[in-house]
């Protein structure tokens, strides 16, 4: 598996696989700057909500190390972590993620360089935890299925939205080395291409059978009765288990639902957001028009004239009451979800 | 509205807008020979179940015109009409606008020149009927919406599907016609990208508020309360009201379902086929893998292995119990369906 987010040796760069190249160039990216580190996250040449915590970590500590000696160290510090912060809306693991680091900033005192050096046992720490929670959730989506069955994925919740493994193709990977023989059908993932670039590439790179199919024919392929379980990911879960993930993901619920097949979301106990009463409460992101009518097309597919409005919602909010359950490293929990998640943060603390 | 399909002015070329430049340029074809008129209807130079049978039966009366003396002429009218009629198997309209021009050709008795004058009058009959189809089934469509509404079409089955007006868009453009203000949602329609390309190019050129946005959003769009009906075109109606459509069109008609907002079919008397059961006897057209990993691509947008399959099932079939209403031209017919179906053709005979 790609390496797709790391340190330089030297400590001065933050080193990226650049997603939007995948599947034709594995770039990778030697970000040292404040804005390429924004633009990185906004243009989602880095992006999966996990990923998306990590990589703020690391950037954080990298921009830390560079601010000028004269400047205000904490001052500067908090304006980096909230520029940060700002880039994109609705996963809450870039927020984490970035709270930790602050935290752990705090607790080191006053010194800049215990500082920098709290920071970098940080991010290096969540970057770990990562990998043990990603494979925590594989272990657990392993006991969810059996040998054969068709299942199927949407967006990239795999080893490039996290460090290794994945969350909702975390079971996957896990159970394709055990010898379990999947069908995976990936959903493109309009406007982006994420499942077509990403998810697919990542699962049949490993040799895991693996059926492209455009978001559209996820209906079709239900009713064909290929399809006996449904993984994503997840942005954000509110306390009440409406979950936030990529725009779709609502609609492969809805008809798993009708079909009769059951719908299971994978993600750490970090994106569960108590502080989210609901699916209401969760900022979605609208992004630019151009991906819609332009984006990787060979010319705009789109009619230019008043009349017209593009909308470009790039998350969707999945009921509570469409979700089977939502697997975490600390257990799978089913609904009702309000008071499971208590008990599971609990357990995590 | 553009003129979409016609006969050239000394009748010896059948000229269609090729639907496959659009919306970036409007442009013209002369097609003459039976090589030409196949591949535009396998490319979908020309598309739309009602404009397929428009243009097949113009094509028969040309490719007739230029059958030589010497050949016998009977023999290969039917073979120019069999190589027609399997150019694409899911619409209806397809063969049963061949099957009346061979109906009026056995009609006219032996002689070529009678025939090919029952030809001629027959396809200029059978465009001028749907024209008249297409009027009658936007009227019915007016009863069923009110001002204001938010309404979700999907693929194209406007006037450029059809000769005139259209079959799902038709309310729509009358409706504007008369004062109505309504929001179309128009979704893309992957892998061709009829619905952005055709549906909302159509639409918004006549001035009606049309929002793009890709399939997957149609969910979060519905959730938003924004859709008060969905209005879809179909190829081919079974008698047990069961209907195919562009692949995606179940995936609609589930979320409407799904968040209690009524789905109309829209469709002339002749899209239905009683002759098959239900949907299970439907052919549904699978087609080339490159229309979903590179197509209207700058580049393929997907890995190459060993591992990898991709499917692109260029229909789907919407059950019965997902459609409120099927509208013709001979009224609005609702479940069960069986019955009224007879009851309506026999109306129309």
């Amino acid at each position: 598996m790609l390496d797709n987010i790391r340190l330089s040796s030297d400590e001065t760069a933050v080193i990226i696989l650049d997603q939007t190249k995948l599947p034709g160039k594995a770039e990778e990216l030697r970000l040292t700057t404040a804005a390429e580190m924004r633009e990185a996250i906004m243009t989602l040449q880095v992006r999966g909500a996990p990923a998306i915590g990590i990589f703020a970590a690391y950037a954080l500590y990298v921009l830390a190390k560079s601010i000028p000696a004269k400047a205000d160290f904490h001052r500067t510090l908090k304006e980096i972590k909230n520029s940060l912060n700002s880039t994109r809306p609705t996963a809450v693991n870039l927020s984490h993620a970035l709270g930790r680091m602050m935290n752990a900033a705090k607790k080191a005192g006053k010194k800049r360089e215990s500082v920098l050096k709290a920071l970098g046992d940080e991010c290096r720490q969540i970057q770990h935890e990562d990998v043990a929670v990603c494979r925590s959730i594989s272990e657990y989506a392993l006991t969810l299925v059996k040998d054969n069955w068709g299942i199927m994925t949407y967006c990239n919740a795999g080893p490039l939205a996290t460090s290794r493994y994945g969350t909702a193709l975390g079971g996957i990977f896990l159970g394709h080395e055990r010898g379990y023989r999947f069908n995976v059908y990936c959903c493109e993932t309009r406007p982006l291409m994420q499942g077509a670039r990403l998810t697919a590439f990542e699962l049949s790179e490993e040799g895991i059978n693996t059926t492209l199919i455009c978001d559209n024919m996820a209906s079709r392929v239900m009713s064909e009765g290929r399809v006996q379980a449904c993984f994503v990911g997840c942005d954000r879960v509110a306390a009440n288990g409406d979950t936030a993930n990529k725009i779709g993901t609502s609609m492969v619920a809805v008809l798993a639902k009708h079909y009769k097949i059951p719908f299971y979301v994978f993600c750490p106990t970090s994106t569960l957001d108590l502080n989210c009463k609901s699916g209401k409460d969760i900022i979605i992101e609208t992004r630019d028009e151009a991906e819609i009518h332009t984006g990787y097309f060979r010319e705009r597919l789109a009619p230019e004239n008043e009349s017209i409005k593009i909308y470009n919602p790039s998350f969707d909010v999945t009921p509570a009451n469409l979700i089977t359950a939502i697997v975490t490293e600390n257990g799978i929990i089913k609904p009702p979800f309000e008071d499971s998640f208590k008990a599971i943060i609990r357990k995590k603390r």
